[in-house]
């Protein structure tokens, strides 16, 4: 059934994920901030900066007010960056004319607080203001769904009809949706994921090869679920499409713009030349922060991560700080 | 302390392999039954066909007779394909005059009997002739190993002791050793994920993009995992380097044959165009058949497999095949 929905933030992933929805027959209105993008948008049907040369679905509705993109909306899709969630989720609430369903498709944890996305967005939007809220991630590079290469993913929420529900929203020929309860679980692992695939690029850019990059996966797997259990995962969540399979493509694709991150830091660049370099919000430096707080916190084994935070933020050496971790002692597997 | 080795099979894995061992100052033998690659080890200290431009240690001697090179041996390491196993180790008992740890690389499953290399050479070798059996496996390419690119693997033994030993054997600045006691887990793993990257290259030769690979490696984790745990083997194993760590090597590598001749399955070729092609054993080819036939017997739930399976024995169309399998509908993640 044709719904009406407000997707908000139109970088690379609200933008694929709103034409996804179109394309299924449904009324799509993408929010930003930016008057000459939402023009461009709604205008040239394009969004240059962050999907170039690809011509957007003539029926998708751009917008700078929040009231107006909204209004009568079923469904809202929260695709902004983790540290504008709460108060963007502050403005909508005052704006808001129906009890929509809110899903969101952004990664990272709260900095300070270290809480998930969607614990953000049911403090910040009372419950008699929204239906549930329901998780969206999975290996899925926006330039790939753009032009509709098959592409799998998870649809988390603790109630499985919404998730059933957003599994409806987007499913088509392309765009394959799996359901999952564990909304701990999907979004620990969207948000940690990215540490591992910085790891991952400073390894390529160091110079080490494919069998070295497939064991900083493996244990980066492995610490990354340790944590995701510890703050009440289920760990089976962590081999899913949500855990490595996103872990995958963010280690080993050239889009994934954590892993160019992660390359320039092992050429040798310090973070505030790699943050000038990319141009767009990179999720795992914050993410980094968080989880290696969250560690010490709940007193969680977290190597790598532990590593990469030396580097990004006490000035470490990366090639001496990669040749320590990986230089650790042999020892039984199941340790680590 | 320096210990005599002879290792069995010099193709790209048994020679890089081998030349670890003699970097650590053991004395080591590789045989083969070729006059002439046994000459040119011996004399211009290279290994053309396999190890493509590499010096090998002048220390490293080859020889064409069984009896010889296993002569003293402290150990001997299998790295013979999956269908020479118990042939070599039933010549090996009639000449051995030690009592040697017996340790395999090879990744296979035995046609017919659907056994794992251990279980074959336990049966082949008497209890009497030999220390325990351990498995040596994890993300390798061999051609990086040989440029001492650091590298984890995983030494798996039910008696931990000797896991040990061979972590000991090997162990040194690029190569690290973790070790483990779920030797079926460790052997299933990697026999199976072969058939995962025959699919992941034939995604590749079809067109499909990072975020298909990515769902197929993920889906094919939770298959050849179902299978593993059906045979006997403790889940977890398959996220560690044996499982998941060669997984996404393999999958992600160009160095990998089993992908490179999956993506010519992709292209269109049909199995004898594509072994021709090789020129060398591709493993998951004949494992795809065991595990075929392992799922029909113990009744699990095998999607891709199959599918390859039925491109590569009863030839289904690659295109057609690849579609059904990309395009099931959506469900329960936990169910898959």
């Amino acid at each position: 059934m044709k719904q009406k929905i407000a997707v908000l933030g139109p970088g690379s992933w609200g933008t694929a994920l709103a034409k996804v929805l179109v394309e299924n027959g449904h009324d799509v209105t993408i929010w930003g901030r930016e008057v000459d993008q939402i023009a461009e948008i709604n205008q040239q049907h394009t969004n240059q900066h962050y999907l170039p040369d690809l011509l957007l679905p003539l029926e998708l509705k751009a917008e700078y007010d929040l009231k107006t993109a909204v209004t009568g909306a079923d469904a809202i899709l929260f695709v902004v960056p983790t540290k504008a969630i709460r108060s963007v989720a502050a403005q909508l609430v005052a704006v808001l004319d129906t009890k929509p369903v809110i899903i969101h498709a952004s990664k990272g944890l709260e900095q300070g607080t270290h809480k998930r996305i969607s614990q953000v967005l049911m403090e910040e939007i009372p419950a008699d203001k929204r239906q549930d809220v329901v998780v969206l991630s999975g290996p899925s590079h926006a330039e790939e769904v753009a032009v509709r290469d098959i592409t799998t993913i998870t649809a988390a929420s603790k109630n499985l009809k919404y998730a059933e529900y957003v599994q409806q929203l987007f499913m088509n020929d392309y765009f394959r949706i799996y359901t999952n309860d564990d909304v701990i679980g999907v979004e620990t692992g969207a948000a940690l994921k990215n540490i591992i695939a910085l790891g991952s690029g400073a390894i390529h850019g160091l110079g080490f090869g494919d069998n070295a990059k497939a064991a900083i996966m493996t244990r980066g797997l492995a610490e990354i679920s340790r944590l995701g259990v510890a703050m009440g995962a289920d760990p089976l969540t962590f081999i899913g499409m949500s855990g490595v399979g996103d872990l995958i493509v963010t280690c080993t694709s050239v889009h994934s713009r954590n892993w160019r991150a992660g390359d320039l830091l092992g050429r040798g660049h310090n973070l505030q030349e790699v943050l000038d370099n990319m141009g767009m919000i990179v999720e795992g430096v914050s993410t980094t922060k968080a989880a290696y707080e969250l560690s010490q916190e709940l007193n969680v084994e977290m190597p790598i991560t532990e590593t990469i935070y030396k580097v990004l933020y006490e000035g470490a050496d990366v090639q001496e700080a990669a040749k320590l971790i990986m230089l650790r002692d042999g020892r039984s597997e199941k340790e680590f």
